[in-house]
C-alpha cells in the first residue's frame, strides 16, 4: 500500500514530461519569464520549449547551476540561446520555470503522517542509483548565492508551508525545514557526494535510519 | 562545562589564523600542490601564502566554489594570479589546502558522547549570526561535481573515521555520515539558503531539535 503510494509519487517528482512541460505554452507553471512567447505558440515551439527544459534539468543536474552554461543546454536541446533567452529571460529564469515545478510535495503528503519517515525513505530508496535527476539540479543550487532569494521564496511557498500544515504540535514551520534539512543532507552526501560511508551502507539500515529520524522529526518533541 | 568545551572547540574551528598557516611554509597542512615554492620561503613568502589562503576562504565561502575566480582571489589577497598557481597549483589545490585543514572534528569529539547532539548544537548556535566562514565554502563546494572525489576522500579521513571510533553499536560508519548529512543540510538551510522557517524560529528550540536529532543519530537504534 505504501509501495504503491510511493511509486505514484515518484513518477510524478521524477518523470521528465512534467505537468508544466504539457500544459499550454501560454500558461507555464512557474514560469514568469516564458509567457512572452508562448499565448499563440503552436506544436512547434511547445516542442522546442519542452527541449529546452528537459535539457537544462539535465545539464543543471550534472554539471551544477554554476557551471552551466546556455551555450551547452542549447546545443543538447538542439535549440540556440537566443531562443532561449526570449522564452526565458536568463539563466535564473530558465533554472526557475525548469525546477520549481516539481517541487510539488502534495502527493508526498498523500498519506497519513504517522507513515511520514517511511513514506518519505521509500521514495529516496527508488533515487538511489538512478543518477542524476531534477532534484539534484535543485541541491546543487541551493549553493549558488545569487539563487538563495528565490529558492528560499519557492521552498517556503511549494515545500514548508503544505508540509508544516500536516505537522501537529509546536514549531510546525520550524520542523517542517528540519525534515527539508535532513533530506537534503541525506541527497547531498548520498548522491551527489557519494559518500562511500553512506552510498556503501546496508540500504535497509539506511532507509530504517532516514525513516526514524524524519518520523521523529514529523512527530516532533516526545 | 559543556560551554567552555565547545568555545574551544569554535575558536579551532572558525579562526582565521588556522594551524596550517602557522606551519613553516614547506610543510603546509592539506596541500599537496604548494610545497615547490616553499622549502626556504622566509617570513614574506609565509605572510603572502597565508594572505591568499584568507582570501580564498572568504571568496569561496561568499561566491561558491564555481563562482570564484582565481583573480578575485588574488585581488584580495594583494598578489597575483601566476604566484597563486605556482603555490597551490589550481583552484583546486587552492581550494583543497585553505578549506581541508578545517575538517578537524578532534575537539568537537573531546566530551562524552551521551552529550555528543547539545555539544555540537551549541557549536551550531554559536556559529549563527556570523554570515560566512570556511564551513559555507565547504559546504558551497559539496555542489561542485568537480571536487567530489577529493572532498568526499576528505570527509572521509579527517571527519568519518574519527567519528565512526567513537560511535558505539551496529554501523557506526553510516550513522556518522547520516550525522554529517543532518549538519550539512541545517547549515545548508539555515545559513547558505537563510530559508526563513528556520533561520526566524525560536532559537531554543531550533537548538533542542538540532541536539535531539543528532544524539539519536549517535546513539542509534532504539
Amino acid at each position: 500500500m505504501i509501495l504503491k503510494r510511493s511509486w505514484r509519487i515518484e513518477v510524478q517528482w521524477m518523470s521528465e514530461q512534467s505537468m508544466s512541460e504539457r500544459s499550454p505554452a501560454g500558461s507555464p507553471a512557474g514560469s514568469s519569464a516564458g509567457s512572452s512567447a508562448g499565448s499563440s505558440a503552436g506544436s512547434s515551439a511547445d516542442r522546442t520549449r519542452s527541449a529546452i527544459l528537459t535539457a537544462a534539468r539535465t545539464c543543471f543536474a550534472e554539471t551544477g547551476y554554476d557551471g552551466t552554461g546556455l551555450r551547452a543546454i542549447a546545443v543538447r536541446a538542439g535549440a540556440n540561446v537566443a531562443l532561449i533567452q526570449r522564452y526565458f529571460g536568463s539563466k535564473e529564469g530558465l533554472f526557475l520555470a525548469a525546477i520549481l515545478p516539481r517541487l510539488d510535495v502534495s502527493l508526498l503528503l498523500d498519506g497519513p503522517m504517522d507513515e511520514f519517515g517511511a513514506r518519505a525513505a521509500s521514495i529516496m530508496r527508488m533515487k538511489v542509483g538512478r543518477g542524476f535527476d531534477p532534484m539534484m539540479a535543485l541541491l546543487r543550487a541551493l549553493a549558488t548565492p545569487s539563487l538563495a532569494p528565490s529558492l528560499s521564496a519557492a521552498l517556503s511557498r511549494q515545500v514548508m508551508a503544505p508540509l508544516a500544515a500536516r505537522l501537529e504540535g509546536d514549531e510546525p514551520e520550524m520542523r517542517a525545514a528540519l525534515i527539508l534539512a535532513h533530506l537534503a543532507g541525506y541527497e547531498m552526501l548520498l548522491r551527489v557526494l557519494q559518500l562511500p560511508e553512506l552510498a556503501e551502507a546496508k540500504a535497509a539500515a539506511r532507509e530504517t535510519a532516514l525513516a526514524t529520524t524524519l518520523q521523529d522529526l514529523a512527530d516532533g518533541p516526545r
